[in-house]
């Protein structure tokens, strides 16, 4: 038995279709749909994802601004540059780029950014907003877990997800995501007494630790559906998941590659959530 | 064999004591700590609890304004008293009562509380905090759960917990307390395929549906601990919980009553949330 590959690939070339094409048709409205990248940080792997997702705004006809602020900004410059640009009509998402300097919190800087603009769903607001059942953007890479889930027509409703980690910007709010959609959701992590006792009596397994091949056959039911949130850089320069593939794969029904599984949709969602946040924008103004 | 019971009225008392000596002492100080509770229902269970929390407030010199807009108040009127209160530095705490008058939603209309005087965190903002690892009241039943199984001295780190009920006032915040607490937490609700098989295999079990007897022997662990958050009204002008005690009591190893367990805990979080608020309040006032 061999897994089924759940690749992000297709999913996100679509996503990335549609939002251009929403984003060519704003912009033909005068409403140009604009991202801000705020950069407070040295560290080359975010650089590289910073490229990235200017690369991938450019072409699906988004503005993106990096705004780098260096590695030695204050707490304060960077909440100011946050508010500045949620003050921005010309704006219309706001990320900021982690990670941060020394002992600044994302959760508390992005307390500055307007969670109508929050596109990755950092802010606090925007979080308490989601698990309340109120509009707000999701952090982008939860909610990659549960649209591709949907994009292979996993059923969710009634069956049994494990999270592994509890982590703000990911562990939580996929919980809360899965939750929605009528999942029984549990959460591990670090402290967990047996993992891959509780881990291989689920249905759904999504790993968002941040620990290259933590996820061993052990911890997964056989037949069982696999999300790979991780994304650890290897000594060769390229990326690994948490999942160990090498002997997953053998085991479970279906597993997301890293990479090219959860990575590429994360950043096709941070545009959409441009793109809507755009359109919301312009409905206001001219409302 | 018969469950230990985890009464929550000494724990309660406790906490009202202490209360009441924070609360002379911002007194003495000039900051006679206020509680504004607004009501726009004339639900006679209601009317009940919100009695029962001016006579608590009262005991532990906590002045309670009950501000009734009755069940005719619009939305609008609510937001607007909301924000009032918020904005008076006088008033310390704000809570608004369920139900509210068709249509309205507890989790939109409470962003009108500041978060400061969010003593119930009803507020989203509290929430997203809350779950962010950032200062902020916890909705105090929730608070509780996690408070009267500190009062018995069980332990939460690395045990598995399961909270049947999803709600945004209780299940969700529960389970992030929980998890804040180093347990493993599964929340499960109505579409939960089989909620006995889920719920038989925690150490814990926290209910809070709503719904009369819904948990019964065949959902508990032998010698687990349960929590029955449930307070639904009986025919005869009593409360009964969500656990059917007559058969859990001799199943689980300690399990707290109704009434007598959580809801005297979650009255006396809400008077110590509120000279908490007093108290910071003060602190800024002078700082």
């Amino acid at each position: 038995m061999s897994a089924a590959v759940l690749s992000g690939k297709e999913l996100a070339e679509t996503i990335r279709t549609e939002t251009a094409t929403e984003a060519a048709g704003l912009a033909a409205a005068g409403i140009p749909p604009r991202l801000a990248v705020v950069v407070a940080t040295a560290d080359e792997s975010s650089a590289w994802y910073v490229r990235s997702i200017a690369r991938a705004a450019e072409k699906a006809g988004i503005v993106c601004d990096v705004v780098d602020l260096g590695p030695a900004a204050g707490a304060r410059t960077i909440r100011e540059t946050l508010t500045r640009l949620s003050d921005d009509p010309a704006v219309h998402g706001v990320i900021l780029q982690t990670p941060l300097p020394g002992g600044a919190a994302l959760e508390d800087l992005a307390s500055a950014i307007a969670f109508e603009k929050d596109v990755d769903g950092a802010n606090p607001l925007s979080l308490g907003r989601l698990v309340a059942g109120l509009p707000a953007f999701a952090p982008a890479t939860a909610e990659a877990v549960v649209t591709i889930l949907d994009h292979y027509a996993i059923e969710l409703t009634g069956r049994h997800v494990a999270v592994v980690g509890r982590s703000t910007v990911v562990g939580k709010p996929a919980a809360h995501l899965l939750l929605d959609r009528n999942a029984t959701v549990t959460v591990c992590h670090s402290r967990t007494a047996d993992l891959a006792a509780v881990t291989s009596g689920t249905d759904v397994l999504v790993a968002a630790v941040g620990r290259a091949g933590l996820i061993t056959a052990e911890h997964v039911r056989p037949g069982a559906i696999v999300v790979d949130v991780g994304t650890n850089p290897t000594d060769d320069g390229g990326l690994t998941g948490d999942v160990d593939a090498g002997s997953v794969a053998d085991r479970a029904g279906a597993l997301t590659p890293v990479p090219g599984g959860v990575g590429p949709v994360t950043t096709a969602l941070l545009l959409r959530h441009t793109v809507h946040a755009a359109a919301r924008a312009g409905e206001k103004g001219s409302g």
